[in-house]
């Protein structure tokens, strides 16, 4: 895909790839079961490791059949997700009557979540609106975000094990830094904070991650209002299409003296 | 806590500090809607922010109250759970009637998950056997499991997005190698190949992963029979608590020349 490379206030116009997230629906005995976000390929182990996972399955002698469709009962209510998804992202598995314990709910939804009420990218646009135009950052203050938030993780020194959501003004100052061993808990807790203050939508904010952008962290600062999303780590094909789709700027590889755009850069100030 | 530092061949016993992760239970108008894995702290801010971005409240007007609390009803299914926590990992959080949606499912549970039917550690010790003694591997092997996950992942290398998981056997040969978006996808591909090869339990496997080592990542290992995880980053507090319980050896910070050893150091040679 064409991004916007900055590197030492200079951009260029390039090609960069950008690593496979698409869900994939398991369905159990003909039930839809779960969703998972992945990276194509390899699925059906996919399905059945997280199924042993669970307990689900034990043996190899309790699983009757698995495979790869797009196929949905006329009075299921997944055919409509069926037919927006590819045959490879429904999984369907038939397990023996006496297999391991089935599990009670849809255990495998994303901790995100965005996920599980809706299934694609598609359907997301029903919750969620567009984000408005503007507001512009200057390219310039993008890198110092990371360094920021490094300085701010004092518990990320002692224990290299945390992830830190920072939420800054369009001058760069920071404005609310949380941080959680898990991304999306992150980002969850500056959403609450702002919540708490009547600040919701985030709509003048720029949010710097710590990890990498997946889905759900766009998702995140969809619902929130949030404009301009940039990560210190790479983001996924789900997550440029996401920010895409409501037009959102999501900023990858935040680093020292660089940076790529991969949608609106418009609102980084040239 | 304590641990074993391996560096360029000498072993140092130090003290380290592991980032803390501990599982919220989170209820809407009395009822258990889901647990999630998170950093202690902040926590109401979590669960707030966990229910905008699933559009459950849109107002500060939708919550009636929060609390944070350990208490349940008589009569629901929480209350062994919540005896076994601490008061502040439960939130209870109302709604006001005319709120937004109500989910239909448990939607945030995780994508494990590990943490659905069990919610503690002690729970956990209910659905998996501790793991055998052995086998034993040599210190020096290990930090080349790290290497040779780099350089198996071609996909890594053009996107930057995409975590490993590699199984190995006792004298550091790959076996296997999967790679995702999700740390715990990658490992469940791992496993579910096991599974369809009749190798389970992996009783003899070294399992090298790209990431941090969470909770999720050590309870899918423990499944799978793994005795020996090695993960390139850091640990959590509930991962090192869960391979403790388990007798599984859980090595962190694998890199070039060194190591750190958190739990069953007995199993790597000296």
């Amino acid at each position: 895909m064409p991004i916007a490379r900055w590197r030492s206030g200079a951009w260029r116009e390039e090609r960069d790839q950008v690593a496979a997230e698409e869900p994939l629906q398991i369905s159990l005995d003909g039930a839809p079961l779960s969703i998972v976000m992945r990276t194509p390929g390899n699925d059906l182990e996919l399905a059945l490791g997280l199924l042993w996972a669970e307990r689900v399955i034990s043996s190899r002698d309790d699983v009757v059949s698995i495979r790869i469709s797009a196929e949905a009962a006329e009075n299921d209510a997944t055919v409509a997700i069926a037919s927006d998804l590819v045959e490879s992202n429904q999984i369907d598995v038939h397990l023996r009557s006496a297999a391991g314990r089935r599990p009670e709910r849809s255990f495998l939804s994303s901790s995100a979540c965005g996920v599980c009420g809706a299934t694609t990218v598609e359907s997301l646009a029903l919750d969620f609106p567009t984000l408005e135009p503007g507001p512009t950052v200057d390219a310039a203050i993008l890198p110092g975000l990371a360094e920021r938030l490094r300085e701010q993780q004092r518990i990320f020194e002692s224990t290299g094990g945390l992830h830190a959501a920072g939420l800054f003004d369009t001058v760069g100052e920071l404005q609310l830094l949380r941080e959680d061993i898990g991304r999306h808990n992150a980002v969850d807790k500056v959403v609450g904070r702002a919540f708490l203050d009547g600040l919701l939508p985030l709509s003048d904010g720029v949010l710097a991650v710590s990890g990498r952008a997946g889905y759900e962290v766009v998702q995140k600062a969809v619902a929130a209002g949030i404009p301009i999303l940039a990560a210190v780590g790479a983001p996924s094909s789900l997550a440029v299409a996401t920010a895409e789709r409501f037009g959102m700027t999501l900023v990858g590889f935040l680093r020292d003296d660089r940076f790529n755009v991969y949608t609106s850069p418009e609102r980084i100030g040239r």
